[in-house]
């Protein structure tokens, strides 16, 4: 008999849905491992539910199109950054703010808040707009096969932002910042905060509460970059240089 | 009198219609100059030539449609990064290497060679292909304020890729390497190169004969990257750390 192939996609399912050592996963991501990896009893699976734990899973039964695995192994933290990374980005236009969450989820943002600062000309984004930024990360997240959703959100204010952020090293992208990063925030563990700012780019008081705020300004080339260009690339320097 | 504002987008001027201090722009960069910005005569406008040029002009006439421009001051590598990198991409799906051409070319890449190698699954990019990406490459090359075109290619193997390419540092992305850059390299003023491979990754056969070569391997993050995320990730952080 052909050993059941294990699907290389990763599942969602929900933290609530895990009881002991039994998880169910809900009717799309059932869909998706019986009939499009079709999937039968014995054939193993992982979930991730988004809040540190991924899941490795024997089918057991399919009750009603809800596919029911049993937990072989759990797995903390798999995939995730040494320490939270929150980004800020002056909120952009809707297709450039989905390519900031499909790249930068993969690379370890733990939470994504797209600021209406002055320049961006529009209101925060509302719970719509969120909620489909929000699918984004979840497919970003299977994909890539982290352990932790993050946080999308909105601030109507850079202030209000600010007013949201951890203590710990803070980056901001700016044409005349240094182009490295201070070696002696290597070692430090603690929640890191990056800020890009909107097309257009922030004005001279927005850049002005950011130094307040002791961001640190980094410069990442000597072209111009798009709000979603530096925002991935500012990302991937720090991840690469803080770990 | 207003004084014309000058137009904050940088226009495309063809190396062969620049004659002296003088520069004729293309019907398309002509019609967005007078029409859409509504330049007229004394105007200030910057154009690009891809090889290196930028050119600071006035607007002087147009004649059928077409801008004539007269020069009041050239500059050399704008924008341009120390030393040229060439990105070897593992053959992506088309939207994806839309994607890579829209990040990568602000951030510098000289020259972009999406390869056929094993897993891509598919063959070279035609002629039709590679133009549109250069089409994407010239947008955004203007948008940041580059100077230099890339030449974007797409070779049938990864050894013809290999062939190609000049001496200098190379890295690979790939998450069982090394998370640093060698910090001998930071000073070293030669051609680089960056290779990541074609989504499932290059063979094992491929990943030697990128070892033979020279290519150190280099971790992006601990969670998977897609081709495209990988691509940029690893431009940004090589184009932060070898300036």
């Amino acid at each position: 008999m052909r050993e059941p192939r294990r699907p290389d996609t990763i599942f969602w399912v929900d933290p609530s849905a895990v009881q002991g050592d039994r998880l169910t996963l809900d009717l799309e991501e059932s869909h998706h491992l019986l009939h499009v990896h079709r999937a039968v009893a014995g054939t193993q699976f992982v979930a991730v539910d988004g809040v540190g734990v991924t899941y490795e899973c024997l089918l057991e039964s399919s009750d009603r199109g809800l596919a029911v695995g049993s937990v072989i192994r759990t797995l903390l933290e798999q995939g995730e950054p040494p320490v939270p990374i929150t980004l800020l980005v002056g909120l952009p236009d809707a297709g450039p703010a989905e390519t900031v969450v499909a790249h930068a989820v993969p690379l370890g943002a733990s939470a994504i808040d797209f600021v209406a600062c002055t320049r961006a000309g529009r209101p925060a984004l509302g719970p719509t707009r969120v909620s489909r930024l929000s699918r984004i990360a979840v497919s970003a997240l299977k994909q890539s096969r982290r352990s932790w959703l993050p946080g999308i959100r909105s601030s109507p204010s850079l202030d209000a932002a600010l007013a949201l952020l951890d203590d710990g090293p803070r980056f901001l992208a700016d044409p005349e910042g240094r182009s490295r990063i201070d070696p002696r925030h290597e070692s430090i563990q603690a929640p890191i905060s990056l800020a890009v700012g909107p097309p257009g780019g922030f004005t001279p008081e927005e850049a002005g509460r950011l130094l307040d705020a002791r961001f640190e300004p980094i410069s990442l080339s000597n072209s111009r970059l798009t709000t979603e260009t530096a925002t991935i690339a500012l990302l991937a320097v720090v991840r690469n240089q803080l770990k």
